[in-house]
């Protein structure tokens, strides 16, 4: 079984085929956000503080860390930046961390101070990227993130995108690193844009999963772009890729809805034992939508287990319970 | 391709793995519903009406039809009361039915005055039903559901579970009917009873699939007996059931946040083109969760494609954007 760990100074996590999904935190990245960009780019910490505690609070298993706030000579300030916020973070929250930035010097100069194991994210199909991270990567022994693009892109062949995968772990072997610590991103396209690229990336889970046999992860809101009520189309998402094999994504933990539908495709998945988170987050909750008697009526059928005739939903239901 | 085809008088829908999801309402249906069973052994169909209108409204495929009203002497009553039933259904909205008994003379009597193709709901694995109602689905020239459980019950070997369904499969061909023809009821447990009822059904469904090429259903609200906030549990199961590969549904499809969900996995799942109707749904929609300026600013590192710098999501969304 795959199994790639991750931690912080005290906290050790599995992410693995049967274990519950990892939600890594995506708030801390000024990418987008200006007004993040402008207040780390001053020395002001205060967003990256709210954001590092919101995203524990909502649930987050792990937390990205970008402090990638320019594109003007991002070798001069990302570093140090990086630095500073990982260990601002790290001194707050007591959850692994994933260190983020196309710079390789910021990888390297986060890897010296972060505690635990962190995820190191991203290496690439790109030769340039695999021989600059991959030796960062064995030298800290920590996990890396490999996303499926290279030189010539991003494919819109699943085939090609597999092979780039496969392509980056067998040179993170050739390195010395496991497969196990190679937690792939099979990059996922706006549905709106690419009317296949949900089926595609199904499809590229399970080959990576069955044939890799890798932990993956992707950015998941990229799935929901350009189409009006995103969330329901992420919440919706998030069940198939799971059911599909995905192990992480990297996404917003302050959505009730995208966070339900995690916590709900870990008890269908089979990995929320005795379905105790769920009981314990919802065991109080309120149904907010339709009415009432609605809801009450819909139940009844599937709670008909002690009605006499045989109607689907009582007949299944008590068979279950005879169990 | 597999496709099982329903229709009522004038409209015909088709149940397939390019097709979206049938969702068949499950609101008329006394079982468990002491008012309803009372109002309808009385001749007031008015719940009926309100149900066939409401369902309808909420974008059912198709309508279920029960009118198990009583375990006294079934046979006396329901054939009656379902003609009866599924007269004012279909003389109300211009879904196909689906004509659901376990007494037979019930079901041949619905079939006599059904309009269009109904869908036959349902036969067992036992060789008394197979007998019974195998005749009738050949003679009417309609498909049946196909409930996987014998004589022995329901079998918690999912393995048991194919080997019922597939010969229910074969002694329809025994009968002259298709297997597009049948409609697979893999049976769903209460995942609160037993954790593995999630991962078993999307097992049987790939096989269902895959082995047998036949369309699939199931009686969707009984995954989440016995659980808090069953429509949260509902709503993630839907995606995971369609990306495993079931077609339909008996649901209820008057609760907005399982009929969200059935709406995302159809564009996920490629069913819906050009999120058509996905956007149509929602155009308007305004977020009612969390805060304004949370979800703002989630959605900008996605919506980052023309940010400079090199983001994970900003990537991957210029990337795709560029194809």
């Amino acid at each position: 079984m795959t199994r790639t760990i991750v931690a912080s100074a005290t906290r050790e996590i599995v992410i693995g085929f049967d274990q519950p999904f990892c939600v890594i935190g995506e708030r801390i990245n000024p990418t987008g956000r200006k007004k993040l960009a402008a207040e780390m780019q001053a020395g002001n910490f205060e967003t990256v503080i709210k954001d590092a505690l919101e995203q524990a609070a909502a649930g987050a298993t792990m937390l990205d860390i970008n402090a990638g706030v320019t594109a003007v000579d991002p070798n001069a300030t990302e570093p140090g930046l990086l630095v500073q916020t990982l260990e601002i973070v790290q001194g707050l929250v007591d959850l692994p961390l994933a260190i983020d930035s196309s710079v390789t010097a910021a990888i390297e100069a986060g890897l010296k101070v972060a505690k635990g194991r962190p995820l190191v994210n991203s290496v690439t199909g790109e030769e340039e990227k695999l021989e600059a991270i991959l030796p960062l990567v064995k030298k800290y022994n920590v996990p890396v993130v490999a996303i499926s693009n290279d030189e010539t892109g991003i494919s819109m062949d699943p085939d090609v995108r597999f092979a780039v995968a496969k392509k980056i772990v067998e040179r993170a072997m050739d390195h010395g690193i496991k497969p196990e610590d190679v937690v792939v991103d099979p990059l996922v396209m706006p549905i709106g844009a690419l009317g296949d690229a949900g089926r595609q990336v199904f499809a590229l889970l399970r080959r990576l999963r069955e044939e890799l046999k890798v932990n993956t992860t992707c950015g998941l809101s990229n799935i929901s772009f350009g189409l009006p009520h995103r969330h329901g189309i992420n919440a919706g998402f998030i069940p198939m890729v799971i059911g599909a094999g995905m192990t992480s994504a990297i996404m917003n933990p302050c959505r009730p809805q995208e966070m339900e539908a995690v916590r709900a495709a870990n008890v269908l998945n089979g990995t929320d034992a005795n379905c105790s988170n769920w009981i314990m987050t919802y065991r109080d909750h309120k149904p907010s939508e339709g009415g009432g008697a609605t809801a009450a009526a819909a139940q009844a059928p599937a709670a008909g287990g002690g009605g006499r005739r045989g109607g689907r939903a009582a007949r299944a239901g008590s068979g279950a319970a005879s169990q």
